[in-house]
């Protein structure tokens, strides 16, 4: 089975086109959870108990377990190993190095650590992704137009000598179109607080998984990303919402506001589709 | 001390513009120091102890760290440790994400694990960065040329609507010296492979620290490269080689290999400027 099938059927399963971002903030993690690399497990495993019928794929981000150093790490495979077998798990480590590199990478986040898929950077061009791309039951979600306010700083400039005129952003969703089509473990980033843009990249890119972040806290618009992800094309596709969904609550009880929070924004999705 | 004066120091003690790259490569760390994370650490501290008077920095890359989980981690911090304190230590992430993570970020490598340094991706545009460039005793080295061979697909491509005609590249470092200004915290990464655009980068950005990858194994024109990077501008240089250097010898007597190794570059690069 490869990627996108196993996203699809977790998807199908549970109705849901839902991805749940595991960034634990030290500083918002209920105190009765305790404090350290310890508290995001167990944070983070209930999270994940309290939503596993619901949730399409979870995806971690890197940057919020090296808080912790190595412990944070370990945190980390620890929360992979408590994503159930059949739904996603996507690092969120925006990977993006030379080939040598990259298959050092490949090794750790794919292999060591288990992970489905993760997220890169289409900066170093096709040679730097290959030793990821090789992974074949894996995906590798390339970052084309980012959800925060400043992504348009080099991803909306436009390009001299191409017909039609694109943009950065439009430049990487169509190479990754026809490295798609080469390697068939290729995925998009698109942020929602950019709808028209996701409109875009879907048409240049309709085969490739999507990947949507910038729901809920960082305010995207998610009826009209939801449209345009799934207007043309056949690429599965999640839509991530991190913060809005494992801050719903606080205190013992925060695990209830969570799940209700996830159910709320999965049928919200689902109508918007 | 800021970043830059740490390394210009170091630079001159050791008479030095050579920078380590501690990326271990499991199928090539001699026999006799075992196997696994423990091995990588043995390896580096041997390494670093018989070059700390030949090199103005180190730089371990995260991604051949990564290949043993949380063990790698540990590996990783252990050998920042062991890095001299009058020495800067880079560590190669290449960290691109929004202001938030960015923040994570910051917290792990330079607060939790200590590094004076990290590179990182220009994709995401200015808010992603400036968590990053607000610790303002270290240093972000920005991608701008990267030394791969496919470097060219998104970096070399034309901007329209520039005037002076600009690559992407070229517009990255013209960035990256703006925000110097502001920040002083912010340094670039030219490959060694692409001299002619390492000179156009230093023409851009003569202010900002530049780290130069792609010496030695990968094959950068060490002496056109040297006189790009020094001709304009006041920003210091780290020249970095990896494996030319650390897998300079084999078996029970790796390290005078690696010695003579790093003393003869020094020197070679010492020679060109």
């Amino acid at each position: 089975m490869n990627f996108a099938e196993k996203l699809q059927q977790a998807s199908q399963r549970n109705n849901s086109l839902l991805c749940i971002g595991l960034d634990p903030d030290p500083s918002r993690i209920p105190p009765h959870l305790g404090s350290g690399a310890h508290a995001v497990v167990a944070f983070n495993k209930a999270i994940i108990r309290a939503t596993q019928d619901i949730a399409c794929a979870y995806k971690p981000n890197l940057g919020f377990y090296t808080v912790y150093g190595h412990d944070g790490i370990r945190a980390l495979q620890e929360t992979r190993r408590a994503i159930p077998e059949d739904i996603p798990a996507i690092l969120d480590a925006k990977v993006g190095d030379i080939d040598v590199t990259s298959t050092a990478y490949a090794q750790g986040y794919f292999g060591e650590m288990g992970f489905d898929a993760v997220t890169a950077q289409p900066y170093l061009g096709r040679d730097g992704l290959e030793p990821l791309f090789n992974w074949r039951d894996r995906c590798v979600f390339i970052l084309a137009k980012t959800s925060n306010p400043g992504s348009g700083d080099l991803q909306d400039l436009k390009l001299s000598g191409t017909d039609p005129e694109r943009t950065v952003y439009e430049h990487v969703a169509s190479q990754v179109e026809e490295w798609q089509g080469t390697f068939g473990t290729c995925g998009l980033v698109a942020g929602a607080t950019y709808p028209h843009e996701v409109e875009k990249i879907r048409q240049l890119a309709p085969n490739a998984p999507m990947l949507i972040p910038g729901i809920g806290t960082q305010g995207g618009n998610l009826e009209a990303t939801v449209k345009a992800a799934l207007g043309s094309g056949s690429g599965p596709v999640a839509i991530n919402a991190s913060r809005s969904i494992i801050y719903a609550g606080e205190g013992l009880n925060y695990i209830e506001a969570v799940r209700k929070a996830a159910l709320a924004l999965r049928d919200q999705i689902n109508q918007a589709s």
